[in-house]
């Protein structure tokens, strides 16, 4: 009955609930880095982009080479996929609410139309 | 140069890291229901749904109408479209990763087909 621990969803949701960790994600998005690189624009420690970056790693949406003393990181997108197909499910519950907005914007226009045709006729019904 | 917490999304992430509040919200999206009812179907206390629920309701995944005694729970699923939106980015990532892979897969059955009509060739034209 009920639908438990899909795998890896845990991490990655957990992963991208911080912000440091978002904007980690996206510059990685850009272009493969170093910590180094990663860090420079924060003003937290290396050390702490590091925690990050193995949060990151453990989630699956970091790959981590090692050419030397430098580690390069890119960006794994994968296990968001699984994330948005989770999310997915529950699209057209928005989209019903936003069908529902439309719905009564057009409605108000509508008769907000008739009104000012109804007072047009009203206006020009008048003798002069 | 930093994106920094879009309001909403760490909470909202953070609520549906976790696999029970997730099978909450699953079941919320079939029809509303108190907390009892929430709490049927899993092994945990009713003091632990409840705590669920207020990381849901925090979020703002899920609002709560008091009736009486009773707390009816109902989904609100607005929140997800935010997610929904900060994962699409990544879309253009994984989507290359799957046509890189499609390619692949589409010229090695070209050229297993190209090397199965060469060893037919070759077949016939041996004399029998």
């Amino acid at each position: 009955m009920v639908e438990y621990s899909e795998s890896g969803l845990d991490e990655v949701f957990a992963a991208v609930a911080d912000p440091t960790r978002r904007a980690i994600l996206q510059a990685l998005s850009e272009r493969p880095a170093t910590i180094g690189e990663i860090a420079r624009p924060f003003s937290v420690s290396l050390n702490a982009v590091s925690k990050h970056v193995m949060v990151l790693e453990r989630a699956g949406l970091l790959r981590r080479e090692v050419h030397g003393r430098e580690h390069v990181c890119r960006l794994q997108a994968r296990p968001l996929e699984d994330a948005t197909a989770w999310l997915e499910h529950y699209r057209q519950f928005w989209e019903v609410r936003l069908d529902a907005l439309e719905h009564y914007v057009s409605n108000k226009m509508k008769s907000a139309k008739k009104s000012r045709a109804r007072k047009e006729t009203i206006t020009h019904a008048r003798p002069h």
